[in-house]
Protein backbone atom coordinates (compact mmCIF):
# COMPACT_ATOMS: atom_id res chain seq x y z
CA UNK A 1 0.00 0.00 0.00
CA UNK A 2 1.15 3.63 -0.52
CA UNK A 3 0.77 6.45 1.46
CA UNK A 4 1.06 10.01 1.48
CA UNK A 5 2.16 11.68 4.07
CA UNK A 6 2.22 15.47 5.16
CA UNK A 7 5.04 16.45 7.66
CA UNK A 8 6.26 19.12 9.31
CA UNK A 9 9.94 19.58 10.49
CA UNK A 10 12.42 22.32 12.34
CA UNK A 11 15.37 21.82 10.00
CA UNK A 12 17.74 23.11 12.20
CA UNK A 13 19.20 19.95 13.77
CA UNK A 14 19.43 18.22 9.91
CA UNK A 15 21.88 18.68 7.28
CA UNK A 16 18.43 18.69 4.99
CA UNK A 17 16.00 16.24 3.46
CA UNK A 18 17.92 14.13 1.48
CA UNK A 19 19.32 11.00 3.26
CA UNK A 20 23.48 11.19 3.35
CA UNK A 21 26.04 8.71 4.68
CA UNK A 22 27.15 10.33 8.22
CA UNK A 23 24.73 13.03 7.81
CA UNK A 24 21.52 13.47 9.79
CA UNK A 25 18.49 14.13 7.41
CA UNK A 26 14.61 14.29 8.14
CA UNK A 27 14.46 11.16 5.37
CA UNK A 28 17.01 9.31 7.21
CA UNK A 29 14.84 10.14 10.45
CA UNK A 30 11.94 8.80 8.92
CA UNK A 31 13.08 5.90 7.18
CA UNK A 32 14.27 4.52 10.01
CA UNK A 33 10.90 5.51 12.19
CA UNK A 34 9.18 3.68 9.13
CA UNK A 35 11.84 0.86 9.78
CA UNK A 36 10.92 0.00 13.30
CA UNK A 37 7.45 0.60 13.31
CA UNK A 38 7.41 -2.35 10.43
CA UNK A 39 10.56 -4.25 10.69
CA UNK A 40 11.14 -3.16 6.66
CA UNK A 41 13.01 -0.86 5.24
CA UNK A 42 11.65 1.45 2.64
CA UNK A 43 12.46 4.46 0.43
CA UNK A 44 10.48 8.13 1.87
CA UNK A 45 10.35 9.68 -1.29
CA UNK A 46 9.37 13.84 -0.69
CA UNK A 47 8.63 16.29 -3.04
CA UNK A 48 11.05 18.90 -2.42
CA UNK A 49 14.76 17.80 -1.13
CA UNK A 50 14.78 21.32 1.14
CA UNK A 51 18.07 22.11 2.44
CA UNK A 52 20.59 22.10 5.69
CA UNK A 53 18.41 24.25 8.07
CA UNK A 54 15.53 25.01 6.09
CA UNK A 55 11.97 24.06 7.64
CA UNK A 56 8.72 22.30 6.47
CA UNK A 57 4.97 22.78 7.78
CA UNK A 58 3.69 20.88 4.54
CA UNK A 59 6.39 18.65 3.27
CA UNK A 60 4.82 16.07 1.28
CA UNK A 61 6.03 12.25 1.12
CA UNK A 62 5.27 8.96 -0.52
CA UNK A 63 6.60 5.60 1.02
CA UNK A 64 4.83 1.81 -0.14
CA UNK A 65 4.63 -0.09 3.05
CA UNK A 66 2.86 -3.78 2.83
CA UNK A 67 1.69 -4.42 6.71
CA UNK A 68 -1.71 -3.27 6.64
CA UNK A 69 -2.04 0.41 8.73
CA UNK A 70 -5.12 2.37 9.08
CA UNK A 71 -3.66 5.63 7.87
CA UNK A 72 -4.46 7.83 11.26
CA UNK A 73 -2.42 4.59 13.03
CA UNK A 74 0.34 4.79 10.85
CA UNK A 75 0.82 8.57 11.39
CA UNK A 76 0.31 7.93 15.02
CA UNK A 77 3.11 5.10 15.08
CA UNK A 78 5.49 6.87 13.13
CA UNK A 79 5.59 10.09 15.39
CA UNK A 80 5.99 7.62 18.36
CA UNK A 81 9.60 7.05 16.67
CA UNK A 82 10.26 10.03 15.88
CA UNK A 83 9.83 11.50 19.35
CA UNK A 84 13.56 12.19 19.60
CA UNK A 85 13.17 14.60 16.40
CA UNK A 86 11.55 17.60 15.87
CA UNK A 87 9.95 16.00 13.03
CA UNK A 88 5.76 15.07 13.15
CA UNK A 89 3.73 13.13 10.67
CA UNK A 90 0.62 15.58 10.19
CA UNK A 91 -1.47 13.56 7.95
CA UNK A 92 -1.15 10.27 6.53
CA UNK A 93 -3.64 8.69 3.49
CA UNK A 94 -3.79 5.83 1.34
CA UNK A 95 -3.12 7.18 -2.21
CA UNK A 96 -3.13 5.28 -5.40
CA UNK A 97 0.31 3.27 -6.70
CA UNK A 98 1.15 5.49 -9.12
CA UNK A 99 0.82 8.57 -6.94
CA UNK A 100 4.46 10.34 -6.63
CA UNK A 101 5.16 12.87 -4.14
CA UNK A 102 7.84 14.69 -6.25
CA UNK A 103 6.33 14.00 -10.11
CA UNK A 104 3.10 14.47 -9.59
CA UNK A 105 3.40 17.98 -7.27
CA UNK A 106 1.53 20.79 -9.09
CA UNK A 107 2.51 23.66 -7.11
CA UNK A 108 4.92 24.24 -4.36
CA UNK A 109 4.35 27.37 -1.52
CA UNK A 110 7.09 28.62 0.31
CA UNK A 111 7.09 31.37 3.29
CA UNK A 112 10.25 33.64 4.05
CA UNK A 113 10.03 35.12 7.11
CA UNK A 114 12.38 38.46 7.84
CA UNK A 115 12.31 39.79 10.98
CA UNK A 116 13.17 43.73 10.78
CA UNK A 117 15.07 44.88 13.88
CA UNK A 118 17.91 45.59 15.42
CA UNK A 119 17.87 43.03 18.46
CA UNK A 120 18.72 39.72 17.89
CA UNK A 121 16.12 37.25 17.98
CA UNK A 122 15.65 35.02 20.86
CA UNK A 123 12.55 33.25 21.04
CA UNK A 124 12.54 32.70 17.04
CA UNK A 125 16.23 32.28 16.56
CA UNK A 126 17.14 29.80 14.11
CA UNK A 127 13.59 30.11 12.66
CA UNK A 128 13.63 33.31 10.65
CA UNK A 129 16.74 35.89 9.26
CA UNK A 130 16.99 38.85 11.35
CA UNK A 131 17.90 42.05 9.34
CA UNK A 132 18.83 44.88 11.46
CA UNK A 133 18.02 47.89 9.42
CA UNK A 134 15.09 48.83 7.97
CA UNK A 135 13.68 47.54 5.08
CA UNK A 136 11.13 48.93 2.60
CA UNK A 137 8.10 46.65 1.63
CA UNK A 138 6.73 48.22 -0.77
CA UNK A 139 10.14 48.42 -2.77
CA UNK A 140 10.56 44.61 -2.06
CA UNK A 141 7.15 44.05 -3.37
CA UNK A 142 7.71 45.86 -6.58
CA UNK A 143 11.10 44.05 -6.58
CA UNK A 144 9.40 40.84 -6.06
CA UNK A 145 6.56 41.67 -9.08
CA UNK A 146 9.68 41.83 -11.60
CA UNK A 147 10.15 38.12 -10.93
CA UNK A 148 6.72 36.77 -11.71
CA UNK A 149 5.95 34.72 -14.86
CA UNK A 150 7.96 32.25 -17.25
CA UNK A 151 11.59 33.34 -17.13
CA UNK A 152 15.13 31.94 -17.30
CA UNK A 153 16.08 32.17 -13.17
CA UNK A 154 20.15 31.21 -14.26
CA UNK A 155 20.63 34.41 -12.01
CA UNK A 156 18.79 33.00 -9.00
CA UNK A 157 20.12 29.56 -9.24
CA UNK A 158 22.71 28.12 -7.19
CA UNK A 159 25.66 26.74 -8.80
CA UNK A 160 25.22 22.92 -7.92
CA UNK A 161 21.42 22.99 -8.84
CA UNK A 162 21.02 19.44 -11.29
CA UNK A 163 18.02 20.73 -13.20
CA UNK A 164 17.82 20.36 -16.42
CA UNK A 165 16.40 23.69 -17.22
CA UNK A 166 16.89 27.26 -15.84
CA UNK A 167 13.23 27.81 -17.17
CA UNK A 168 10.47 27.89 -14.77
CA UNK A 169 7.48 30.21 -14.24
CA UNK A 170 7.00 31.53 -10.97
CA UNK A 171 3.06 32.11 -10.47
CA UNK A 172 3.55 34.09 -6.87
CA UNK A 173 5.97 36.65 -5.21
CA UNK A 174 4.07 38.42 -2.19
CA UNK A 175 5.57 40.65 0.18
CA UNK A 176 3.51 41.60 3.14
CA UNK A 177 4.00 42.98 6.47
CA UNK A 178 2.75 40.98 9.66
CA UNK A 179 3.37 43.70 12.49
CA UNK A 180 7.80 43.15 13.38
CA UNK A 181 7.76 40.72 10.48
CA UNK A 182 8.16 41.00 6.77
CA UNK A 183 6.66 37.70 4.88
CA UNK A 184 7.48 36.61 1.75
CA UNK A 185 5.47 33.78 -0.59
CA UNK A 186 6.48 32.59 -3.56
CA UNK A 187 4.41 29.75 -5.43
CA UNK A 188 5.65 28.03 -8.41
CA UNK A 189 5.41 24.30 -9.99
CA UNK A 190 8.81 23.86 -9.15
CA UNK A 191 11.92 25.69 -7.97
CA UNK A 192 15.31 25.77 -9.15
CA UNK A 193 18.34 24.83 -6.41
CA UNK A 194 17.81 27.77 -3.39
CA UNK A 195 16.18 29.77 -6.20
CA UNK A 196 13.77 31.09 -3.17
CA UNK A 197 16.95 32.11 -1.26
CA UNK A 198 18.51 34.03 -3.77
CA UNK A 199 15.17 35.73 -4.87
CA UNK A 200 15.24 37.03 -0.94
CA UNK A 201 18.95 37.67 -0.44
CA UNK A 202 17.96 40.38 -3.68
CA UNK A 203 14.51 41.14 -2.44
CA UNK A 204 16.62 42.61 1.02
CA UNK A 205 19.45 44.78 -1.49
CA UNK A 206 15.97 46.34 -2.73
CA UNK A 207 14.84 46.74 0.69
CA UNK A 208 18.00 48.44 1.64
CA UNK A 209 18.22 50.80 -0.85
CA UNK A 210 21.32 49.10 -2.39
CA UNK A 211 19.41 47.86 -6.18
CA UNK A 212 15.96 49.28 -7.38
CA UNK A 213 12.94 46.67 -8.29
CA UNK A 214 14.33 47.69 -12.12
CA UNK A 215 17.58 46.06 -10.82
CA UNK A 216 16.03 42.96 -10.37
CA UNK A 217 14.40 42.57 -13.47
CA UNK A 218 17.74 43.67 -15.10
CA UNK A 219 19.48 41.22 -13.20
CA UNK A 220 16.97 38.64 -14.33
CA UNK A 221 17.38 39.04 -17.62
CA UNK A 222 20.82 39.12 -17.62
CA UNK A 223 20.89 35.47 -16.93
CA UNK A 224 24.23 36.16 -14.59
CA UNK A 225 24.17 33.99 -11.31
CA UNK A 226 27.05 37.06 -10.60
CA UNK A 227 23.91 39.92 -10.64
CA UNK A 228 22.58 37.84 -7.91
CA UNK A 229 22.47 39.34 -4.26
CA UNK A 230 23.38 37.38 -1.30
CA UNK A 231 22.14 34.22 -0.74
CA UNK A 232 19.68 34.46 2.39
CA UNK A 233 20.45 31.97 5.59
CA UNK A 234 18.18 29.00 5.15
CA UNK A 235 16.36 29.85 8.98
CA UNK A 236 13.79 31.81 7.81
CA UNK A 237 12.82 29.37 4.70
CA UNK A 238 9.41 27.26 5.24
CA UNK A 239 7.98 24.52 2.55
CA UNK A 240 4.92 25.14 3.34
CA UNK A 241 2.32 23.31 1.50
CA UNK A 242 2.60 21.16 -1.67
CA UNK A 243 -0.62 21.06 -3.87
CA UNK A 244 -1.86 18.07 -6.21
CA UNK B 1 22.36 55.82 36.15
CA UNK B 2 18.98 53.40 36.39
CA UNK B 3 18.35 51.87 33.30
CA UNK B 4 14.96 49.81 32.15
CA UNK B 5 15.66 46.81 29.86
CA UNK B 6 12.77 45.21 27.87
CA UNK B 7 13.87 41.77 27.27
CA UNK B 8 12.71 38.80 25.16
CA UNK B 9 13.80 35.04 25.76
CA UNK B 10 13.00 31.51 25.44
CA UNK B 11 12.32 29.99 28.59
CA UNK B 12 13.25 26.37 27.79
CA UNK B 13 16.86 25.88 28.48
CA UNK B 14 16.55 28.15 32.00
CA UNK B 15 15.62 27.05 35.46
CA UNK B 16 13.06 30.24 35.43
CA UNK B 17 14.37 33.97 35.75
CA UNK B 18 15.70 34.00 38.96
CA UNK B 19 19.45 33.59 39.90
CA UNK B 20 19.97 30.55 41.92
CA UNK B 21 23.37 29.05 42.73
CA UNK B 22 23.87 25.69 40.16
CA UNK B 23 21.12 27.09 38.47
CA UNK B 24 20.65 28.49 34.93
CA UNK B 25 18.32 31.66 35.27
CA UNK B 26 17.32 34.57 32.79
CA UNK B 27 18.47 36.97 35.79
CA UNK B 28 21.85 35.29 35.90
CA UNK B 29 23.01 35.67 32.67
CA UNK B 30 22.12 38.98 32.35
CA UNK B 31 23.62 40.11 35.27
CA UNK B 32 26.70 38.05 33.81
CA UNK B 33 26.75 40.21 30.62
CA UNK B 34 26.21 43.65 32.69
CA UNK B 35 29.71 42.50 34.43
CA UNK B 36 31.09 41.75 31.23
CA UNK B 37 29.68 45.05 29.69
CA UNK B 38 31.02 47.64 32.44
CA UNK B 39 33.52 45.77 34.98
CA UNK B 40 30.79 46.05 37.30
CA UNK B 41 28.31 42.92 39.14
CA UNK B 42 25.24 44.84 39.66
CA UNK B 43 21.66 43.39 40.38
CA UNK B 44 18.94 43.18 37.23
CA UNK B 45 15.86 43.34 38.99
CA UNK B 46 13.13 42.00 37.20
CA UNK B 47 9.23 42.77 36.93
CA UNK B 48 8.17 39.26 37.20
CA UNK B 49 9.79 36.02 38.15
CA UNK B 50 8.90 33.59 35.26
CA UNK B 51 8.77 29.76 36.24
CA UNK B 52 11.46 27.49 34.49
CA UNK B 53 10.40 27.20 30.61
CA UNK B 54 8.33 30.04 30.47
CA UNK B 55 9.11 32.43 28.24
CA UNK B 56 8.93 36.50 27.52
CA UNK B 57 8.64 38.81 24.98
CA UNK B 58 8.60 42.13 27.05
CA UNK B 59 9.57 40.93 30.61
CA UNK B 60 11.10 43.99 31.87
CA UNK B 61 13.56 44.83 34.26
CA UNK B 62 15.78 47.61 35.73
CA UNK B 63 19.87 47.96 36.60
CA UNK B 64 21.77 50.86 37.96
CA UNK B 65 25.45 50.77 35.77
CA UNK B 66 27.64 53.80 36.62
CA UNK B 67 29.31 53.64 33.65
CA UNK B 68 27.67 56.37 30.95
CA UNK B 69 26.15 54.66 28.37
CA UNK B 70 23.90 56.03 25.42
CA UNK B 71 20.63 53.48 25.64
CA UNK B 72 21.41 51.44 22.49
CA UNK B 73 24.88 51.05 23.06
CA UNK B 74 23.93 49.66 26.45
CA UNK B 75 21.30 47.51 24.25
CA UNK B 76 23.59 46.22 21.75
CA UNK B 77 26.67 45.78 24.61
CA UNK B 78 24.78 43.54 26.48
CA UNK B 79 23.18 41.85 23.36
CA UNK B 80 26.94 40.88 22.31
CA UNK B 81 27.34 39.41 25.15
CA UNK B 82 24.63 37.20 25.70
CA UNK B 83 24.69 35.86 22.39
CA UNK B 84 25.60 32.34 23.90
CA UNK B 85 22.17 32.63 25.46
CA UNK B 86 18.32 32.89 23.49
CA UNK B 87 17.66 36.19 25.22
CA UNK B 88 17.64 39.31 23.87
CA UNK B 89 17.56 43.22 25.20
CA UNK B 90 14.99 44.84 22.84
CA UNK B 91 14.86 48.02 23.88
CA UNK B 92 17.29 50.25 27.26
CA UNK B 93 16.00 53.38 28.20
CA UNK B 94 17.26 55.83 30.98
CA UNK B 95 14.70 56.01 33.35
CA UNK B 96 14.36 57.94 36.88
CA UNK B 97 16.53 56.46 39.88
CA UNK B 98 13.19 56.29 41.40
CA UNK B 99 11.87 53.21 38.87
CA UNK B 100 10.96 50.05 40.34
CA UNK B 101 10.40 47.27 37.57
CA UNK B 102 8.31 45.13 39.94
CA UNK B 103 6.47 47.58 42.41
CA UNK B 104 5.56 50.58 39.75
CA UNK B 105 4.04 47.70 37.62
CA UNK B 106 0.49 48.72 36.76
CA UNK B 107 -0.28 46.00 34.03
CA UNK B 108 0.90 42.29 33.71
CA UNK B 109 0.47 40.80 30.34
CA UNK B 110 0.43 37.17 29.78
CA UNK B 111 -0.41 34.81 26.08
CA UNK B 112 -0.76 31.04 26.90
CA UNK B 113 -0.67 29.06 23.38
CA UNK B 114 -2.19 25.88 22.48
CA UNK B 115 -1.95 24.14 19.36
CA UNK B 116 -5.23 21.68 19.43
CA UNK B 117 -4.06 18.73 16.88
CA UNK B 118 -3.47 15.44 17.31
CA UNK B 119 0.31 15.38 15.93
CA UNK B 120 3.34 15.98 18.03
CA UNK B 121 4.51 19.43 17.86
CA UNK B 122 7.77 20.07 15.34
CA UNK B 123 8.63 23.73 14.61
CA UNK B 124 6.72 24.86 17.96
CA UNK B 125 8.05 22.50 20.33
CA UNK B 126 8.42 23.46 23.83
CA UNK B 127 6.89 26.86 22.70
CA UNK B 128 2.86 26.13 23.04
CA UNK B 129 1.50 22.85 24.79
CA UNK B 130 -0.36 20.59 22.81
CA UNK B 131 -4.11 19.00 23.09
CA UNK B 132 -4.58 16.12 20.89
CA UNK B 133 -8.15 16.29 22.07
CA UNK B 134 -10.79 18.85 20.07
CA UNK B 135 -11.20 21.56 22.33
CA UNK B 136 -14.47 23.86 22.70
CA UNK B 137 -13.44 27.41 22.49
CA UNK B 138 -17.04 29.17 23.17
CA UNK B 139 -16.64 26.58 26.45
CA UNK B 140 -12.95 27.88 27.20
CA UNK B 141 -14.33 31.55 26.61
CA UNK B 142 -17.67 31.43 29.03
CA UNK B 143 -15.01 29.56 31.73
CA UNK B 144 -12.42 32.57 31.42
CA UNK B 145 -15.16 34.91 31.91
CA UNK B 146 -16.01 33.69 35.39
CA UNK B 147 -12.82 34.70 36.68
CA UNK B 148 -12.88 38.20 35.62
CA UNK B 149 -12.64 40.79 38.42
CA UNK B 150 -11.69 41.32 42.14
CA UNK B 151 -11.68 38.10 43.56
CA UNK B 152 -9.27 35.52 46.47
CA UNK B 153 -7.85 33.28 43.93
CA UNK B 154 -6.61 30.69 46.18
CA UNK B 155 -7.80 27.70 44.23
CA UNK B 156 -5.34 28.93 41.49
CA UNK B 157 -2.45 29.30 43.51
CA UNK B 158 0.71 27.41 44.03
CA UNK B 159 1.06 25.81 47.64
CA UNK B 160 4.74 27.56 47.66
CA UNK B 161 3.26 31.15 46.41
CA UNK B 162 4.57 33.70 48.74
CA UNK B 163 2.23 36.88 48.01
CA UNK B 164 0.71 38.38 51.26
CA UNK B 165 -2.76 37.71 50.09
CA UNK B 166 -4.53 35.50 47.40
CA UNK B 167 -7.16 38.62 46.70
CA UNK B 168 -5.91 39.38 43.06
CA UNK B 169 -7.95 41.46 40.08
CA UNK B 170 -7.74 39.49 36.78
CA UNK B 171 -8.77 42.57 34.22
CA UNK B 172 -8.61 40.04 30.81
CA UNK B 173 -9.47 36.65 30.32
CA UNK B 174 -10.14 36.21 26.60
CA UNK B 175 -9.87 33.00 24.42
CA UNK B 176 -9.36 33.20 20.69
CA UNK B 177 -9.13 30.85 18.37
CA UNK B 178 -6.20 31.42 15.82
CA UNK B 179 -5.89 28.91 12.91
CA UNK B 180 -5.09 25.82 14.51
CA UNK B 181 -3.89 27.42 17.70
CA UNK B 182 -5.78 28.64 20.48
CA UNK B 183 -4.35 31.68 22.37
CA UNK B 184 -5.62 32.51 26.20
CA UNK B 185 -4.88 36.23 27.24
CA UNK B 186 -4.20 37.42 30.72
CA UNK B 187 -3.92 40.76 31.90
CA UNK B 188 -3.75 42.29 35.72
CA UNK B 189 -1.84 43.98 37.76
CA UNK B 190 -0.09 41.68 39.55
CA UNK B 191 -0.60 37.55 39.61
CA UNK B 192 -0.15 34.69 42.52
CA UNK B 193 2.19 31.99 41.68
CA UNK B 194 1.24 29.98 38.83
CA UNK B 195 -1.99 31.27 38.30
CA UNK B 196 -1.93 31.56 35.04
CA UNK B 197 -1.49 27.69 34.47
CA UNK B 198 -3.68 26.96 37.29
CA UNK B 199 -6.50 29.19 35.53
CA UNK B 200 -5.17 27.51 31.50
CA UNK B 201 -5.36 24.01 33.27
CA UNK B 202 -8.79 24.20 34.69
CA UNK B 203 -10.31 25.76 31.23
CA UNK B 204 -8.73 22.72 29.04
CA UNK B 205 -10.91 20.70 31.42
CA UNK B 206 -13.65 22.97 30.39
CA UNK B 207 -12.64 22.78 26.87
CA UNK B 208 -12.40 19.07 27.01
CA UNK B 209 -15.83 18.74 28.16
CA UNK B 210 -15.14 17.85 31.56
CA UNK B 211 -16.08 20.94 33.63
CA UNK B 212 -18.58 23.03 33.02
CA UNK B 213 -17.81 26.82 33.00
CA UNK B 214 -20.45 26.42 36.15
CA UNK B 215 -17.76 24.69 37.63
CA UNK B 216 -15.23 27.16 37.54
CA UNK B 217 -17.53 29.52 39.02
CA UNK B 218 -17.99 27.12 41.92
CA UNK B 219 -13.98 26.37 41.88
CA UNK B 220 -13.37 30.07 42.33
CA UNK B 221 -15.52 30.57 45.02
CA UNK B 222 -14.88 27.25 47.06
CA UNK B 223 -10.94 28.66 47.57
CA UNK B 224 -10.08 25.18 47.22
CA UNK B 225 -6.54 24.28 45.65
CA UNK B 226 -7.81 20.73 45.18
CA UNK B 227 -10.70 22.41 42.97
CA UNK B 228 -8.37 23.52 40.44
CA UNK B 229 -7.48 21.47 37.28
CA UNK B 230 -4.07 19.50 35.88
CA UNK B 231 -1.32 22.96 35.81
CA UNK B 232 -0.72 23.60 32.15
CA UNK B 233 3.18 22.84 31.49
CA UNK B 234 4.94 26.21 30.64
CA UNK B 235 5.67 25.56 27.39
CA UNK B 236 3.02 27.74 26.07
CA UNK B 237 3.22 30.52 28.96
CA UNK B 238 4.93 34.13 27.20
CA UNK B 239 4.88 37.30 29.72
CA UNK B 240 4.46 39.41 26.81
CA UNK B 241 4.28 43.10 28.55
CA UNK B 242 4.48 44.91 31.39
CA UNK B 243 3.03 48.27 31.54
CA UNK B 244 3.44 50.94 33.71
Amino acid sequence: MRFKLTIEYDGGPFQGWQRLPEHASVQGALEDAVEKLTGVRADVMGAGRTDAGVHARGQVAHVDIEKLFEPQRLADGLNAHLRPHPISVLEASAVVPEFHARFDALRRVYLYRVINRRAPLALERGKAWRVSRALDVEAMAAGAARLIGHHDFTTFRDAHCQAKSPLKTLDRADVLRDGGEILFWFEARSFLHRQVRSMLGTLVEVGLGKMTADDVGAALAAKDRARCGPVAPADGLYLMRIDY
